[in-house]
């Protein structure tokens, strides 16, 4: 390819809508324009992007097993109304009607549709496992489109559907497909975590989320120093802390005033946040109350709260008056004298904690050199690990320091179990001839936000640093005055042999100004960049600057191929 | 590839609603899924045709000088609201709002949105010409979706759209396209012509279908059988034919009562058809009468008569009253004595007609020994082509006779000049820095058409028969009885050395009977079969069949990798 005839239209300037760096990048250099709120055209830069992407993912699910798939993007309702999610799925759903009345919607995910399509035809355990996936057109109309690709309503999602005969092999398939993603990010070159997550309202079991590191990224994740342990911070495990054992005196209540919030009664009582215990009051959508406590200095993970009261979906903030009515008293609450039938969840560090301070339900009014183990109803409460994880807490695995990142979500791996086949009828005969519904596993790899991810991670106030397994070109051959016949005729030998060695090369041959071109370059980010000026034609010496670290390479004409070559492997 | 784990299920019935060979084959061969009317889901089988459908034009699309990019399906309504189309776009536009209430459209075309892409960042000359192309899912809510992907609602195209200086420019990209066009449906081994064809409301200028020829097709084509000349029968153009001269008699009106069709005038003068002048009488969506005469025995062409008058859209059948305002007599029209202002066309052979016979323009009346030239009106007459072109009419480029044959329209090449930059305000300034607007061409191909209609064309009794550039797997290799290990191992060795030679091989390892697996490979149509018996494992002697031929051959184990290789190239 040459650049004079390809399109891509580069910028000085930043639209000011573009919030993030990968979106101002990719605006920049001329590989996305925006159709509408959270709609793109990939221009031809960017779209050798998403194409190297997307076969890097294809010969990845083609190699654990997956075949190849393409599900119409329009999906009749009824299979909606067969799982219940018709109606569930909010306004994020966009829907239209046919000609006729009847209604679809622009497929925001395809579980229903992958489970229509075999539950016809997939009739005994021999047909088992299957993985089945696509690469295709998403739709979620997101109430806020932002950050370019990173959230947008129309983008690319490679979804692939495994089918088990049983738990175990839908726990092999998922293994299977933790493999292929972490061969996958790999290969492109980022680095990434596989993050425990939790699966929130999709379905039950495993989950994890394959996470690009990026300061960008709207995930938080502690992830171990020492061993291979990550989490999201919502789901991160944590250990009651090891606390010294120390003389437990006798419990003693003691007159507050106005002491309502953790600060002003460590101030008060002079002791430090580690030696109170703070409470949480919220109500979940049912309305019951919950009452949640953890070390003055730790925090409360909501998720965590959640999955310890049965059926519970969604927490808000409590009322006063239903505090009141469970004998809490706000601003001083604690777990001792609450009324039976409450939750009170108390943090498992909670109960290692010796003479602490903690609310009495009374206004201005705390118990001090409160044990909990001595002073809580163990009947009454439920511990659990309520906190949520902060850089140092030790590792659940083995015990090293967690430090905290951020980072973007890029793929996600699930289980499902039989929520979809149960509901939708899709079963077939077991070894003894028994009827079974399928068991399922779903596994997407966002495509644009793979992207976008790949430039948070990979750049500098020059603009992007591609990977070289998604670059758009791996080389760009520049040709520093292209108005000069011998510099041209010199960098289209260079082009021509790079290209029968079977690089991937641009040949920059715009009558521009070197200066234009260079920062071109680095701004779109080639890895690596050949330059042919006139040192090249009167003396064979050919410049080579590797993007990511600048270094800058003096090669003969013998043997720039070969030193270029053995610089591409390294990037 | 293995069979075995192979998601493609066969069928041995056909589903009632599919009514043509295409759908019936690709249903039952597992390779598409109806998920609701003209909406399909590709199985692996069919998701590899289209992909090597794909691959083939997209490579020839880059060899042209296009360049890919992908846009968003989803399309705003203000784009179409500047072209004009989104009220003019009937029902067939899928429209949806977005949680904002905000109109969009799912894409059934995409000019509005490439001119937009383009019209704000090509500003010179200099960067014209311009391709960008794109393969992705279109939507247009057919009122009657039928014969499977032949035609759906949601479909992929390839579209391209190119962008030139002026209308030389255009034509020369025309060309380009052309002749990429001619090259894909060349490579992917189907016979073809492409068709002049008349391109109707979208815009002026020139247009070819690229038509693949099969019985099935709703496109009728006129094509030469001595140069190379085709086109549709709208448009087939023709020369008014030879006359043999004949001594002229006088005008004379006759009584013919009750005649009024050409077959009861005929008999009742005892003359044949060619003879005689027919006339139809239409009326234009504006109103205007319109008289068009042919001779009797041929047909009129309502896409030349439309062409005839101006800013005439659509023609009906006229009112009577409106014949008998402009002078004629239903059932009894002539050119001769009709009041001044009627549209009068007369196809250029009557006016080469001797001796004939026209309606008088009153009741029960004739004239005979009409001769045009002499007895009609040259200054109220138009004389232009019109009539329908029919099996052997002379050739309009070479004189030797036509023929007929059906079609199915695959691909469309038009030119579009200024209709949309003129709307849309997408300018550049030519070489003395004046404005001008972009001169455009638009070029699709229908993927899951092509795929159809190459097994319209290719297939017998017991399936499809695939040309090898598109077929799914270009060999298969039987194990007969694949529970016999030493015949399994046989067969994955044949297997592992097609797959090192390059082919792209499907191993048929399940444990069925030899006749379901063959009837499989039949009706699945890979090009080649070779199968692993019992010969094979005592012999080495290997038995291959080409499906296209039917022919059997038997080879020893040294030659018959280089004997398949021989054959994949003829087919």
């Amino acid at each position: 390819m040459r650049a004079s005839n390809l399109y891509a239209p580069t910028l000085r300037n930043t639209p000011a809508e573009a919030e993030i760096v990968s979106h101002q990048l990719m605006y920049r250099a001329g590989m996305i324009r925006k159709v509408a709120g959270g709609m793109y055209t990939f221009l031809p830069l960017g779209w050798r992007v998403i194409r190297k992407i997307e076969q890097i993912i294809r010969e990845e699910m083609d190699a654990a097993g997956g075949q190849e798939v393409c599900m119409p993007i329009l999906q009749p309702s009824e299979l909606w109304e067969e799982s219940g999610r018709w109606a569930a799925y909010g306004d994020e759903m966009m829907r239209i009607k046919d000609r006729h009345s009847r209604d679809f919607c622009l497929g925001p995910t395809h579980e229903e549709m992958i489970t229509d399509l075999v539950r016809d035809e997939v009739r005994s355990y021999k047909q088992l496992p299957l993985m089945l996936y696509q690469i295709q057109d998403k739709f979620r109309d997101e109430r806020r489109p932002r950050f370019g690709l990173m959230r947008s309503r129309e983008f690319i999602m490679k979804d692939l559907y495994s089918f088990d005969k049983d738990v175990e092999g839908m726990n092999e398939s998922y293994r299977k497909m933790y493999d292929a993603y972490t061969k996958i990010f790999t290969r492109m070159g980022l680095e990434f975590r596989p993050v425990e997550a939790d699966n929130g309202a999709i379905g039950g079991g495993h989950s994890h989320e394959f996470t690009v590191l990026a300061d960008a990224g709207e995930s938080n994740i502690a992830y171990c120093t020492s061993c291979d342990y990550a989490a999201s911070d919502e789901k991160a495990e944590l250990k009651p802390l090891d606390i010294p054992a120390e003389e437990e005196l006798p419990l003693e209540k003691v007159s507050t005033p106005g002491t309502n919030t953790i600060e002003s009664l460590c101030e008060y009582l002079h002791v430090s946040a580690d030696q109170t215990i703070k409470a949480v009051a919220y109500q979940t959508d049912k309305d019951e109350l919950v009452l949640a406590f953890v070390r003055g200095d730790h925090e409360v993970n909501e998720v965590k709260v959640i999955n310890q009261i049965e059926g519970a979906l969604d927490l808000r903030m409590a009322d006063e008056d239903a505090i009141r009515a469970a004998g809490g008293c706000p601003g001083f609450m604690g777990p001792i004298g609450l009324k039976k039938g409450t939750h009170v969840l108390v943090d498992a560090t909670v109960m290692k904690m010796h003479n602490a301070v903690t609310g009495a339900n009374e206004a201005d009014a705390h118990f001090r050199q409160v044990n909990p183990e001595r002073d809580f109803d163990r009947g009454a409460v439920v511990v659990a690990d309520l906190r949520m994880v902060s850089e140092g807490d030790p590792c659940p695995h083995c015990g090293a320091p967690l430090k905290m990142t951020r980072g973007i979500e890029a793929g996600q791996v699930f289980t499902l179990g039989t929520k979809y086949s149960q509901a939708m009828g899709a079963v077939f005969l077991d070894e003894n001839g028994k009827e079974q519904p399928l068991v399922m596993g779903c596994y997407g790899i966002g495509v644009g936000r793979t992207m976008a991810a790949a430039i948070e991670q990979n750049n500098d106030e020059q603009g992007i640093i591609w990977p070289r397994a998604i670059a758009p070109f791996e080389v760009v051959i520049v040709a520093v005055n292209a108005k000069k016949d011998d510099q041209l005729a010199y960098a289209e030998g260079v082009y021509e042999e790079c290209r029968q060695a079977g690089m991937d090369v641009l040949l920059d041959d715009r009558r521009e100004r070197a200066g234009v071109k260079f920062k071109d370059c680095d701004l779109i980010g080639y890895p690596v960049r050949v330059v042919i000026g006139p040192k090249a034609v009167d003396e064979g010496v050919i410049e080579v600057k590797v993007r990511r670290t600048g270094e800058v390479y003096t090669f003969h004409r013998e043997e720039y191929l070969s030193k270029v070559q053995e610089l591409l492997k390294t990037l």
